[in-house]
């Protein structure tokens, strides 16, 4: 008995997507492809993954740490693409192995899991995953008899009567692992392309005497891909409207959809409002009874309760609950932004704590700071993180007061409760309960502005 | 002859939905679904109000000041939730009261001041305000005889022939005072559910010898409610095609409508472009010639003709002729700005006046102040309004100067055509045609470069 | 044999558009829809070109450089507008008079190239160029026979068997120059309007024994104008689905098309995504691998490849490689933004140069300036340009280092490598490996803060 493993095949180029990119690294919903078929994969319980590469270095890396890679140099067809991942077949003997098209991302985690038990329990070598579409044209028509699966129709050996059928081939598959190793050494590239095809592997396996059968996904989205920018367009449309569909299911509430793009990870409480223009990335989870938007972006950040984000946006960020952000913000990677805080137009945190109920109101750059809680920073204080050669963090305390247009130079602390008057450029630490002050005196000079201002 | 009262009855929690709040609260188009009710009993003249709330302190305090409140404690049916205005119908006695529901937000002004005027002119115990329907499952259907409403057939009662009527109740009825009073009294909760049915109304009122009606609103539309999210949605989209429409039809132009949003209550002058993601909250009166967008958001302010809003936020403020605003500029709350004026890029103004063709170009706040005409900002000027105590105004004079990066430390008055040099800090009062400085002294240290900056 | 001459009608007022614009001014993705009829005249060849205008001075201005004007004082009909251009006609004797609707956008510069070339290579006198419509009712029917053109028959005129014709006269026409000037003279006002209508002059060369012919530009678009601004609306939404779609076959990519607005002529480099919110005026050139949006607004300006331009505005400017702007930054008309720099949060630009590599992260201001490659700008920092009397220009060479809230009162010159510490106003030059300051000392108050800031 040993253990299942999927092969990803992610070596099309797709020429017609104009891209430099390999088509598997194109985006549905700011995901590879690829990684929608990666998590699906891992969704439905297989841990082991091969991932059929072209000779792309970038790629090649991408999934370095998370997949074994397999290359393929030559572009020979499908079967010649799986047969470049032998050794990670040979590695599950006794097990199976799941075929998927890496350009293919809405063929889910549950309907891979079921797709894996229907092959086991019906004691299958092999197992076509397929669907029954509206329109089958251009697909290989799945002729089923004798209990399993007879044979796949490809649409230029269709007759008539094939072609009338709408159950196809997904191009999705799960072998038994010795079956498809003898099945590869099978095949041949006697046909007009020259090429191995991995559907030839059922023919081989039913000469074989194997048994081959085919799992009706009952998702007509699963065969889903794109072959050009207007198709891979269509897949984020489609993705997008499942998204945001089952964030209303949930209780996420929305005045318009315009312009709302919702990673489909993301969490978002109930009762939470989401105005238009609003873009969540993967990587996300928001709290309940927030208003998010509209014209905010969001990306790989934690968002509590009752938050208020106004036409900002936040990366890499933890923002606690009743925390109000905008309009017109930006919250670098890094950002711990306390309950109650406010950031308000003009700020930009990064790599900072902000404590609680803090108030940042304008035109501010925190960056690099440890930041107390009940703070009150005035319009224009600059924490200034970098000297020219290296970045120093700069550390307020509790119920500080930091005046307008205050320069804090880096290292610098400035003690709880300690008050600093606007217009200073602090170079030293203001101990607890000190005033800092550093101002030049004001000289009015009469009658000196005449003719300065010529007003238009 | 008694006056008219209505009742709306608002008490549904609508677990579907979600929410924390109750669903007559949840807004359509910016503005809670029961006030699109309360609104419309308004605008047909009618000015006693009586809304049944549920158990929930905000909402009872939400509408204390407006209506009349009533409470449902328990969840005993709609006849039940009338029975708790009883009072309120005593007080109208001899004249008319209108039953809507609290979240049905399309049934009009116009809807109901003409059912009210056909109910008078009839003269009906009760008339059911109708509408006809393509699918009309699940409503109560409409059996007109006897010159009048013969009887109401809900859908679980129907027989194949009453299945096919198209004119369904609408929830909506004018009663007489009194009719509905020694309804109520008539009515039981011998049924399935236990409750009290407002539609058993009908029957007992024909029983006793009284005259039913029904008016058909020949407006499908309003019957729509929302018992998720989702139908929610679909409200606020109905809601704002029809007000962008109307828009259009005054002679608004669009470029696009995506991410546009505008209020029901909208004025906009003709020749007006509205630029994508442009949101139009309740309170908005905007004249003619101007540009809002795009990305802009403009709540309970009144904009001039030929004015400029360009992705910008705009609250409870007052805005010029051929200001121009943006990109990137928010009006907090309680501003003035005069004609000509222009608030360009990261600029916020709060609670302030800004004379006519005053610019504040970049990166200010203008906060608690009086700016007089013809002034000029530089950028990065700051007034500093609050010292950790208390908030403090500036007073700026008509064609002033104030150079960038200067701080005006309020309370502070500076004179009619006075200089502010660049970089100071103000602290004292500058007359009218002097010039004030405040700035320390450049020194500039020979070679002392070398090796501070690392360029990467 | 002479030249081709194209006329222009573009005296309509279109009241129903509820505008103070004449209506052919009135734009479709930015553009008037006149100036789409002028650039289609010019793409098909015609370079001479004779603007039928109302009296409107801002429009006969509008066009005065790039063509020539006729006014028709008086609304009296298409073909009274054709008489104003007489002079024009006779200038082109010999040769081809092609006369459009000004408020048509979509009758092409192919369509006019090939309908002339019809025209010459049949010899006609009159070639009315027609198009196929799934809805004839109200244009005038094309009634081919003997091997052109019989007649046009007006709706009001047609009988049920003419009124099936599905082929209809666009209003676009290519004449002979004197076949049109001949039958001019012979056009009557003799009809219930009291107008002289150009169809007419079909008639009139069919009787002076001349040659009619039909060319059916096969593109039913040809004929759609707009009457009030819902229309207006429709042709932005048919003109904006065409750009994006010609985006996308050249491998533009987008996640979601809300808010996307796409002038005809721009041209983007494939690999290029483009997020919601995006608007694309005239005049723009953007490489390919770019992320543009979301919520960008980029007007006539040149970008190159590789570039990140976020939430930002973009007008007039010139923008290299691999460089990141935004989000929310403002680059004002006559940047120069070079390879590789970064332009972050809340920083305007204007007319200026910015060198290679430079970073200018956040809150700053820059105008009037060339600065140099390998500058780093803390935050705040302001080129203070202008004096209240002249604007002056700063110069900040390679590899300077400017402090946070630095002012720099221009004219004023930074050398290459030298540095400016935070919080000075720099009045005088800096030379290169100098370092300057300004900068008032600190001092600290023991206990001063205690009773300031009453933290709320």
């Amino acid at each position: 008995m040993g253990t299942a493993g999927a092969i990803i095949l992610a070596a099309g180029e797709g020429k017609r997507m104009k891209s430099a990119s390999p088509k598997p690294m194109l985006e549905v919903l700011f995901k590879p492809m690829a990684v929608w078929v990666t998590d699906a994969v891992r969704q439905a319980g297989i841990e082991d993954l091969c991932i059929v590469c072209p000779q792309n270095d970038k790629m090649q890396e991408f999934f370095s740490a998370t997949c074994k890679i397999a290359v393929q140099r030559e572009k020979l067809g499908t079967g010649h693409a799986v047969m470049q991942a032998r050794s990670f077949i040979e590695q599950h003997m006794g097990g199976e192995i799941v075929v998927l098209n890496g350009d293919a991302p809405f063929c889910g985690g549950e309907t891979i899991r079921a797709a894996r038990e229907f092959h086991i329990k019906r004691k299958n070598d092999v197992t076509v995953i397929t669907a029954r579409v509206k329109n089958p044209f251009g697909y290989g028509r799945i002729v089923r008899g004798n209990g399993g699966l007879e044979r796949i129709v490809e649409q230029k050996d269709a007759d008539a009567e094939t072609a009338l059928i709408s159950e196809i081939n997904s191009g999705a598959y799960v072998f038994n692992a010795h079956s498809l190793l003898t099945a590869l050494n099978g095949l041949t590239n006697q046909n007009a392309a020259g090429e191995f095809y991995l559907t030839d592997t059922i023919d081989v396996i039913l000469r074989n005497g194997g048994r081959a059968d085919a799992f009706d996904a009952q998702d007509e989205q699963i065969v889903l891909g794109a072959n050009d920018p207007i198709q891979l367009y269509e897949l984020n449309r489609i993705a997008n409207e499942k998204s945001i569909r089952a964030q209303m299911e949930k209780g996420v509430r929305f005045v318009s959809l315009d312009g709302v793009v919702i990673a489909a990870d993301a969490q978002i409480g109930p009762d939470t409002d989401i105005l238009p223009g609003t873009i969540i990335k993967p990587g996300c989870i928001i709290g309940s009874g927030c208003t998010i938007g509209p014209n905010t972006l969001i990306e790989n950040s934690r968002i509590g309760s009752g938050t208020v984000i106004n036409a900002s946006q936040v990366y890499g960020s933890r923002v606690g609950d009743k925390v109000k952000i905008g309009p017109f913000t930006q919250l670098r990677v890094g950002c711990d932004i306390k309950d109650g805080a406010k950031i308000g137009d003009f700020v930009e945190v990064k790599n900072s704590v902000v404590g609680e109920k803090t108030s940042i109101a304008h035109l501010t750059y925190i960056g690099d700071s440890d930041v107390g809680g009940g703070v009150n920073f005035g319009c224009g204080v600059v924490t200034v993180n970098y000297d020219g050669k290296n970045k120093y963090r700069t550390t307020i305390g509790n119920n500080a007061f930091v005046g307008c247009n205050t320069n804090l130079i880096a290292p610098v602390t400035v003690g709880d409760g300690a008050y600093i008057a606007a217009g200073s450029t602090i170079t030293e630490d203001v101990e607890s309960g000190d005033m800092a002050i550093a101002r030049a005196r004001q000289v009015n000079k009469k009658g000196y502005a005449n003719g300065r201002y010529n007003k238009k």
